[in-house]
């Protein structure tokens, strides 16, 4: 079976939909009926004859039509009686929000429900986890509202993390970012589907262009290992592991229940199937970003262009620590930049604007980088800050992103007033990071992947 | 003479004021009119009658009271000339704005400015620099305009940098985290003043707790080192260091006209005198808030609190690297605490509790961590996103950071809601970190400074 019931139900059942609004099982609900989801969604709660104007059933059993997906939110010890009633009414898919199973020790619980889930033959996401966001379909079972934590926009990343509050604390986070994903999947305990089912499932889907995925540990490493080797040229997969260290790994116990394995062993297997690993969460999307807007370079130079010296020199550093080569200019990109550009500003590498920087000079600038044959990547550092500059640059820079077949990695950092120019470089499609480093990095993951890619595609 | 004309002026003149809201003179005197200086303020503009209505004087000589700060922005070919009236005023204090010297090889001009300051006995901040930014005198010289650049409010950081450009936009950063600040200095060329002076001024200064700096290059290393040798154990001292790789260096040249040196030279030399050196900027920043705000430990294990389990099993990562341990807290505590948190939660190292946790339970987590005497420092994750956590924890931590005589780092992560939480806990003296990581990396480095204390203090 597909997994496509999860991603796009034409109906859902909430099993434990509450009135009270600081529980799960109410804000999941109300996801559903308030949202983008366009298919019927059913409260089922014994106890409430309506929701939210919605009449409330006291089994799923009861729901007139049919139900694609059914979403348990019950506590630990009834879910078993509520996933039998899902069997009977024959539902297929199930994602179980609620905890209680192995990751405290309860792996009598867990074997029972993997049992039940086995003989109706329902698939599962979960146990212990937050379940499914999809912007394109409206599915949405995270449980914390959305005043306190937003949702990203639909885009390509698809997103998958064996830990819940990682998982949804790093939505909540693109959304102010204005970054953009195509799914989301928080799978908890693993107790049927697991991260190497997922990657495979998200490797034929249509919007997602990259996969990123963290996970502390995993119910089947050979297999993951496996499926990510055979896919991970066609479509880069990244993933930033937690519990590396030996007491990590024992917190990870308590955590998801499953065992974490060495941090150095992992590295090695990832490295062999054509893995991306990230240090933390934001780098892993840094590579994401990158990876899913810019094309191939086709080699390793990199030109950087700035109206800031200091963050020139960072860039520096950051090419060369990344295994990239600084770009050296042709002397006709030179004097055709000297005559056009104020006499003081330095045309090398980097290319400095200065803090008298204007949107006209970096659109010379970056057009004499995108025509000139050494130049394979381009770092843009806009430090928006400096008095001559206008916003009407980040437009310059969308456009020269538009048409140009060398990547281009934009850096801009600051306060309020950059966050929100940041934004409409990402909404345009240029990827913004925040620091030179950052920038670099995520160049040297794309340039590394480019050559794998050859070398394995 | 102490550097004191630089931070608390009762007079400034601005030359090279300007009408075009688009040049940095402008901006300069503008900051000083507009802003929280309470002395006076003269423009200096042969050009110009008057600007917002003050009078404008042809030369500094023409200014009738006397100028303890003149700031000089006019083009470098005309800056001897307006350093040498300067000189004939008696003023005694420059900050040269202006850039155009020995970072792009004009070292004759340099060297003329230089002995000139030398014969009228005038110290300099820069040439090429951004200047100062003061926010209990009200002294700003950055050239950025306010609505694009934001200036931190009255801390006890103070924050010294070689390059203009990283020094303003991490304020700007910090003004949007409602980070705070003592002073800060861009010296740029350091022409006269350098950073070992400025170090050992802020080193006595009153309002200074911890000093950062961020450089790429310094003209008198030994000079240097040997001051922060003789300080570090009074003020803690932390810096990042650009330039590190050889094009890097290469590329600091033409940036600020120094030399790099080698990054393993420099590493070295930072630990002997008990320097703590950064990986980045905002790095630098987790420490010194750390720092800043929290009392010495007593040992090294840490406690950690959470509301999330992937969030917890990264604080220990975190901590286990950082050379620190899991504190185990007494049975006396476990029991306790068992008896008034719901049975679920995971009364371990972590404490987990969970995606239901609500203020109080944090009330009570960290009251048993603050009392058990097998605990040293306490990490407190706090996800607001939970459905039943209101913002009310906020005041509970501040509360408990308060009283706390062991130090207390939080971590909170998401998107806009969080952050303006996370704000009001930077307000009530709380230092809030982005990821489990980064608070362990500043413990780690509180910890180890505390050791060094003890040895050299």
């Amino acid at each position: 079976m597909s997994l496509d019931n999860f991603f796009s139900p034409k109906s859902v059942a909430v099993l434990g939909a509450s009135r009270n609004p600081g529980k799960p099982g109410h804000v999941i609900f109300r996801n559903f009926f308030e949202g983008d989801f366009k298919g019927k969604a059913y409260p089922v709660n014994p106890k409430a004859k309506e929701l939210f104007g919605q009449k409330c059933y006291k089994s799923v059993e009861d729901i007139p039509g049919p139900v694609d997906l059914v979403i348990i939110v019950v506590p630990a010890p009834i879910v078993p009686l509520a996933l039998r009633q899902c069997g009977k009414k024959k539902i297929k898919a199930a994602i179980i929000i609620s905890a209680g199973f192995k990751e405290i020790g309860n792996v009598k619980l867990e074997e029972e429900v993997k049992s039940i889930a086995k003989k109706y033959r329902i698939r599962l996401v979960g146990t212990n986890c937050i379940g499914i966001y999809d912007p394109y379909s409206g599915v949405d079972t995270i449980f914390n509202p959305r005043y306190k934590l937003e949702r990203p926009g639909k885009g390509e990343i698809a997103y998958i993390s064996q830990s819940g509050a990682i998982g949804t604390v790093m939505l909540d986070w693109m959304a102010m970012k204005g970054y953009k994903i195509s799914r989301f999947v928080s799978y908890g305990n693993e107790t049927d589907i697991g991260a190497d089912e997922l990657i495979e499932y998200l490797s034929k889907d249509k919007d997602t262009k990259v996969i990123c995925a963290y996970f502390e540990g995993m119910k089947d490493g050979r297999k993951f290992f496996e499926i990510a080797r055979k896919l991970s040229h066609r479509k880069p997969i990244m993933v930033q592991k937690g519990g590396t260290t030996t007491a990590g790994s024992t917190a990870v116990q308590s955590h998801t229940g499953s065992l974490a394995g060495s941090a150095e062993i992992f590295s090695a297997a990832f490295r062999q199937a054509g893995i991306i690993q990230a240090d933390d969460m934001e780098e892993m999307f840094d590579f994401a970003r990158l990876l899913s807007t810019q094309p191939l370079p086709k080699g390793k130079r990199v030109q950087v262009i700035t109206d800031g010296g200091g963050f020139g020199v960072m860039a520096v550093d950051g090419i060369i620590k990344n295994g990239l080569e600084l770009a050296r200019i042709e002397k006709k990109s030179v004097e055709g930049l000297k005559k056009k550009l104020p006499h003081y500003f330095v045309i090398k590498n980097p290319i400095d604007l200065t803090g008298n920087a204007e949107s006209w000079h970096y659109a010379e600038a970056i057009d004499a980088a995108i025509k000139d044959p050494k130049v394979d990547m381009i770092i843009v550092i806009v430090l928006f800050q400096v008095p001559a500059l206008t916003p009407e640059v980040t437009e310059v820079i969308i456009e020269a992103s538009k048409r140009s077949s060398k990547p281009i990695a934009v850096v801009a950092s600051g306060g309020r007033y950059t966050e929100v120019l940041k934004k409409s470089l990402e909404a345009g499609g240029a990827p913004c990071f925040s620091y030179p480093a950052r920038a670099a990095n995520a160049m040297g993951v794309l340039y590394n992947y480019t050559q794998y890619r050859r070398k394995h595609g």
